[in-house]
């Protein structure tokens, strides 16, 4: 009878996938994609699934023609949706139809501090990708900001994991209410780009889940992100991509990830350890080219034959592929095989729109003396605008995140749009070479040629506006290499220093999405850090420097004022970047701010320090009890005043510290944070809520978070280092 | 108040679009669809709609990216989905994942008499463009077969009007209700490939409406195709492609067709005409690789520019350019913006089978003297399998409908893999160098050595199977040349009759797209035509030798015995192939068979011809009525008995002649047909219905259709020369 049942369920999902003709999109719940998904896989034989764990192309996976299970399409994010590849070879296919809405970096979007911002930008990116059929955007970035140093910072989302996670959620939500899968990256400790391939990261179990891990799980959790990418470098002696502890028991285990693990372009080292240690699909393994000479090159993938030999020997359980299919099953009924999933679009005014936003929002004031910002566009002045970040397109290069932009206004270009009273003159001041490995500096000829133009040019003029920082060379703010310098390159610091020799009036404005030194810092009048603000770059820095928008940006991380002063400088090479080998996160949990503040190292500018055009107070701070249970929230309330002349947003800052402890604690951590827009002469309430759960500490001792009675702070502000308030609170078992 | 009301409407409009964040994909009635245009129309802009209107790409036109309109992709067809290509020039753009099924030729798919595999063509080749994602399939084709030189006949359905049309109606539904639009070309008059870019075809009306347009209009009318190409050559003075006749006053009026008129690829020739004359959508205007130096190459399309000049200049109506968009639109809401379309699948058992099944039921065996086929699969006898097409890949070459096939069974595969009891000895006899324009032909000496082995090997066997015919090489049946000879090529009739020499047993089997001479049709035991069956050729071709399929293919066209006994060429080259200029169908409705009858010149194989390996006899064979009015039905029923030894199916066919006319008439055209599977020693019966409206005549004089009254005879039989009965009826007056 039993037997009967079983045949006669499998005639009837025969019956049913084979008459239909082809798998119907579906718009199901998770408990009907695991039906469906149940039905579908003794469908498929050893070798389909074996197939649908690894690549076919540079950015597709191989689906089942017979049937009609689709291939999966992937592009490069986070900042758009990357240009179109080949087949085979990291070569542009040189499409027309692959110009998109560049958005600002991640690093500025983690300045809005504005979680609306990274839901608009997780909408409209995830839009530009459903456009472009795309089923999976290989983004956002959370690795926490560790060092200046790291080429590939300006991806993510700066060194607090309560920010990072804040503005990766609805990042990803946004992105995946288009019916494409966000894929957060890279899991995890990938915070350096020098020897990525192989250096191992020794780091605490407490700073892994107190400063490394929280974003990602709030992604998993929060987010319900549907793929994540695994990192390249190495975790107490193993890749990451494929690690037991990292994959299995926290990523699948602890946070109960159900979606599906995606390699690194190059990633997986070991067939074995990716079958077993969580990596569900294999990508990048070097072929490039090899389809043309062998017929499928991508069968030599560690999770291709090698995979299918272990399986038809037993020495791996098909239990571990079926595992790995449903996963790419479910991403697959949420994605290509879910109804209903809209269109996309691509480069509308909306997008343009979103782009801007985030890009003048994002944009932090760091010195602003005697307000020479903003710039009365009404004035005719002349102004010099000087720097080759003035003109440079900064959405080519950086890596995997380079785009193909369909529009990019240049700082100079949104400055000669909006300054049409104004005479704009012009000086490129330094350059740096095109936007490749190996590229040419300028002779020291040259670039005297050039600067001293430059100074001619300031000599001229009322202001002088210094367009300079990093840019997306290698060496710089780019995948694949660290900086090899804090300061700033080309000789842009000896640059400024002849500029304000024939101008006082220099204001300096920086693109970079890492801090650099700033040894002219006294001498200039302005500082304003920019980023890569993408498509609508000049416009969002003319906005902001016409004073059309009043800016509200806070760092995302510390600047630090020389090197050593930053946390993994701080013990030497064992810390960064390694011996090559190994490297070991001496400072624990004293990443950025902590450190600075925990250790009395002031920085240059602190984490979360933004000036606004206008002043605002915050007042009648205060907490709604001083005594919380463990299972209760904490909810402060202030008043915040805009006593300026100008319209403005504020973020109001909550950090805890707790005085006492079994363990050396940060004097505080970030625990809530809202952004509100206050009209000149007004003053709004917020309410900022914390869970008094999150005041836990990561206990080594129990393996297990801590969350001690005790006293401890509150500290409100507007800046890690500017607190108008401390407030004392307890918290006591529950009651 | 009215203009509040459009004010308020077009506010709606605009709200709902631009909130609604992409456009949704919609399964709607045409009424809805219409209603969607409505509201979508008035927010593109002039630019937008002319972009609409031509190629961003080889194979796809641009959508507009801001309002998430997609973009439409394009595949070539129609025996199976093309390999991808490049964006901008014509090499294969090497991907690996475009494998497909090829199904057999559409000759084939016409011998087979029997639309339900039509259906089943459509449904499966339309699953390979949607799992492709491909949006329109570019066939299927349906010129008339005028010439056997023509080099494109393989891609049609023969020299019958009304064999076509009953083909072509299933084989588009079965494509589009996938989703996918099929694209029923090359309208029309495109009968040589010979001079296609430029020749002007000079036709009767009669034979226009009669002969060459019946499958468009049945496309159009029943088959409700979604859109059609536009043909190289011109009618009158007219590039057909956008001609004022074919265009304008047929296909968008009197037919009423509301989908899309696509250029074949470089059919473009003029905007003004373009713009006025019913093409919607130009493509393939040559501009190979001029994008990678022009930033847009198909900006200077003759809908591109010049087209919105003229469109702003006030020379062309803006609802010239909306009509346009308006069927493009249309086309989307029924493809890539329909809601609910299936996923496709490719390379599936069900599209192998019917690929086989197709290929099996096509052939045609036209010659078997005692009972030379089938061969008994379990006799252990030698068997010369002799000729380049044993081997030869036929799914290569041939110009657009080239295939790059999962799985190719070659003929030798084939008999090898069912004769497993026969020693199979094979020589490739003859050689025709490689599938490329240009190629070269073996020297005499290397030609005489491959004849003297094959020669050796045939005086081995008991049975020689010679495997010729023509191939997909340039002059041969391949696109953009004309056959040069109506002989077999290669030197194979010298081949056959040197192994007659040495084997009394020489089976020939042909396979090609056309007719061919046979100078040795006498002294061979069997003929059997085979056509290019695609991925399953081998294994079809062994099930027909070997009587696992007993033949029931009829010829969809005629084989004369000399090239001058075809009509075309019975009035030299003003006829076929004009001088270059111009050509006059000198032969009017008088095509094919209609000519062999007619004129009492006996073909060597005729129309609808085709042997069993059994005996079939319709008797019984009765009209319902002898008197009909215009508006009726006739009712023709039969008996088919089979009287030999194998199951087997046979096509009843109708022809209806019209002896006295106020016109030439053809002694009989093809008016219904069935087909009916008997099994040995049984019988059954068909009825054959004919629409009474479906006899009248084109009438110049009055340039309308003309049912005259009177006596008709009706011709049932099993081939066109091959009648078993004549029933005298009579059409009247409505009573």
């Amino acid at each position: 009878m039993k037997n009967l049942k079983i045949f006669l369920r499998l005639f009837i999902l025969v019956f049913v996938v084979v008459t239909t003709k082809s798998i119907q999109a579906q718009q199901i719940s998770n408990v009907e994609i695991n039906e469906k998904i149940d039905s579908i896989l003794p469908l498929l034989t050893l070798e389909e699934k074996v197939a649908m764990c690894h690549a076919q192309s540079k950015f597709s996976t191989p689906g089942i023609g017979r049937l009609g299970i689709p291939e999966i399409w992937m592009s490069d994010g986070p900042h758009g949706v990357r240009g179109e590849i080949n087949w085979d070879d990291w070569g542009y296919a040189d499409w027309t139809n692959d110009y998109i809405t560049a958005f600002p970096a991640l690093t500025c979007l983690a300045s809005t501090f504005n979680p609306n911002l990274a839901k608009a930008y997780g909408i409209s990116v995830g839009e530009e990708a459903r456009y472009r059929k795309k089923d999976i955007l290989l983004g956002p970035g959370v690795n926490i900001y560790r060092t200046p140093l790291n080429g590939r910072n300006f991806e993510y989302m700066g060194e607090d994991p309560f920010l990072a996670s804040k503005m990766v959620v609805p990042y990803i939500k946004g992105v995946q209410q288009n019916g494409v899968a966000a894929c957060v990256k890279h899991y995890a400790l990938n915070n350096q780009e020098l020897w990525r391939n192989h250096i191992n990261v020794e780091v605490s179990d407490r700073a892994l889940y107190e400063i490394y891990l929280p974003a990602f799980k709030a992604a998993v959790e929060e987010g319900q992100v549907w793929s994540i990418m695994g990192a390249y470098n190495q975790f107490r002696g193993q890749h990451t991509t494929h690690n037991e502890i990292l994959m299995n028991r926290i990523l699948k285990e602890d946070w109960a990830f159900d979606g599906v693990v995606i390699s690194d372009w190059g990633s997986t080292h070991h067939t074995k350890e990716a079958a077993l240690y969580g990596l569900d699909m294999e990508m990048g393994t070097g072929t490039d080219g090899l389809t043309s000479s062998t017929e499928n090159a991508y069968d030599y993938y560690y999770l291709a034959n090698p995979f299918l030999k272990m399986l038809k020997e037993g020495e791996i359980d098909e239990a571990v592929l079926d595992d790995k299919v449903r996963r790419i099953l479910r991403l697959m009924y949420r994605t290509n095989m879910s109804l209903n999933r809209p269109l996309g679009r691509i480069n509308n005014k909306e997008h343009i729109d979103v782009a801007r936003k985030i890009a003048s929002e994002g944009i932090v004031l760091l010195k602003n003396k005697k307000s020479f910002f903003p710039i009365n566009p009404n004035k005719e002045i002349t102004i010099a605008v000087i720097g080759e970040n003035a003109t440079k397109k900064l959405t080519i290069g950086g890596g995997s995140s380079e785009l193909k932009a369909k529009n990019e206004i240049s700082p100079l270009k949104g400055l000669q749009e909006r300054f049409k009273n104004a005479t704009i003159i012009h000086a490129m001041g330094y350059a740096s070479g095109p936007s490749v490995y190996g590229q040419v500096i300028p002779s020291k000829l040259d670039a005297l040629k050039l600067q001293k133009e430059a100074v001619e040019v300031a000599s001229k003029a009322d202001i002088v506006l210094f367009f300079g920082g990093l840019n997306k060379n290698h060496h710089q703010d780019c995948e694949g290499g660290d900086r090899e310098s804090f300061g700033l390159p080309f000789g842009q610091d000896e640059l400024i220093q002849e500029l304000l020799k024939v101008n006082k009036n220099v204001g300096v404005v920086l693109v970079s999405g890492n801090a650099v030194e700033m040894p002219w810092v006294e001498n200039v009048k302005a500082v304003m850090q920019t980023w890569y603000l993408g498509s609508e770059a000049g416009n969002a820095i003319a906005d902001v420097i016409s004073g059309d928008v009043n800016p509200s940006g806070k760092l995302p991380f510390s600047f630090p004022k020389k090197l050593n002063d930053n946390a993994a400088h701080s013990f030497g090479e064992v810390s960064y970047p390694g011996d090559s080998i190994n490297q070991y996160y001496k400072e624990g949990i004293l990443v950025g701010y902590r450190w600075h503040d925990t250790k009395n190292i002031k920085p240059l500018f602190a984490f979360g320090e933004g000036l606004s055009y206008t002043n605002f107070e915050i007042s009648k701070i205060e907490s709604n009890k001083k005594v919380y249970a463990t299972h209760e929230h904490i909810t402060i309330s202030a008043a915040v005043s805009n006593t300026g002349n100008f319209d403005g947003a504020e973020v109001v800052q909550v950090y805890v510290g707790k005085p006492t402890s079994k363990v050396e604690r940060a004097v505080k951590e970030l625990k809530g944070f809202q952004k509100v827009m206050v009209k000149k002469g007004e003053t709004k309430k917020v309410e900022i809520s914390l869970n008094v759960k999150d005041l836990a500490f990561y206990d080594e001792t129990i393996s297990d978070w801590n969350l001690e009675k005790g006293e401890y702070i509150i500290y409100v502000g507007n800046a890690s280092n500017n607190i108008s308030k401390e407030i004392n609170i307890s918290i006591q078992n529950e009651y």
